[in-house]
């Protein structure tokens, strides 16, 4: 099976947490606005094709099945990709970590846009100092302290009983924040060794280091989700 | 299958989706902290028992599985339930539409908090009314637009090609933010006709009508997702 991704160009974005599983698994996949522009995606989103709606980018076109929002695709990829380990509660707990990271992921875009993602940040940006401050003493500690928790409580490698997709969202967490709060990330280093851990294994499959140094993995930039503004990662 | 569902006592909150699809099944089901109190919750936070770790209430413990995320904990219930079509495809889709509820949902809330859920609203005032200027002006009416693009492309009466858990989740919604934001919910009137309907179907639901008619549908309250500052839905 071809697969085809549909995300916007020039972000790596949550079309990356996608990316990721196919490049590590080396599946067949096309990743379509990069070939046809940003357009193709368009036509999805005013419902022109038969079935399922997608409120927004990404979405995966498997045959005539369309499949939004970040976590549903990798539900759905897991087992075909190796990336899940067998059995309903493991698909279920993977699932579950899939949307801790997803809820996570609109906290850390939200540092740099509180008040509206079709305003700049420079018209936001009173709102993003404190909401920032909020996220480095309370937020980004609460959530990478449960995540290195569930590695310890899953095999101290990695979240589940083998590797999985959510590893691999756990490695771009990893690199997003390491990216957009090098400050608050060095302070947390200590408290996250399962994690580091795991996000260097991670840059180290095969896969993924090629992927890595290729030119389809899009540099970190000031358009994504993970974006670094010095005003909101303070040195101290 | 006696199923318990752990969520914080006194407000409806991400848990009132999981009781809705639990009530209208007629499930056998336990809703723990209102019997033992909010400490039952807490436990599991801390990682007492075996297996899969919640970031975060609602879970549900089915047997000896832990779920968590409001969304898996559909997906799961659904087939069990019969609250679902039969078919991946119709799971998948289900899944996708409860996921961009969910995203709605953070952003519901976050018109009262956009800077910390941490603090009081009144702490954050300015920044909220900023928000739910946004959130009125272009956030409703571009999640409800879509919602009831889905419903005109499923069977024209509900989401999917028939009854389920997602049906529920949109009369949750339409009923929190028609307390919340009354004004901005009289404005889009027009625009939802068809989630309008489905909204009112599902209230006369005979387990639905009976439910909300229950000392179990705690009202909405300032203390929710939904709540109403009239300084957050002004007349115009």
């Amino acid at each position: 099976m071809r697969y085809e991704l549909y995300y916007w160009t020039g972000i790596q974005g949550r079309g990356e947490f996608v990316r990721l599983a196919l490049e590590d698994a080396g599946a067949d996949y096309i990743d379509v606005a990069r070939k046809r522009g940003d357009k193709a995606i368009m036509s999805f989103l005013r419902g022109s094709q038969e079935g399922q709606l997608p409120f927004a980018p990404p979405f995966l076109k498997a045959g005539r099945t369309v499949i939004a929002q970040t976590a549903t695709i990798l539900a759905y990829l897991g087992p075909r990709l190796g990336l899940v380990p067998g059995g309903a509660t493991a698909e279920l707990y993977a699932q579950q970590l899939q949307l801790t990271i997803a809820d996570f992921v609109v906290e850390i875009h939200d540092t740099h846009h509180p008040i509206a993602a079709s305003q700049y940040y420079e018209e936001q940006r009173a709102a993003a100092r404190k909401r920032s401050q909020v996220f480095r003493d309370e937020r980004l500690p609460k959530f990478l302290d449960y995540f290195e928790n569930v590695i310890e409580r899953g095999n101290g490698r990695q979240a589940l009983t083998r590797h999985s997709y959510v590893d691999l969202s756990l490695f771009q967490l990893v690199s997003g924040l390491d990216y957009a709060f090098p400050h608050a990330m060095h302070r947390m280093r200590d408290r996250i060794p399962h994690l580091r851990a795991l996000a260097e294994r991670i840059a180290e499959r095969p896969n993924i280091a090629a992927y890595l140094q290729s030119p389809r993995r899009v540099p970190f930039n000031q358009e994504g989700i993970f974006r670094h503004y010095p005003a909101l990662d303070p040195a101290r």
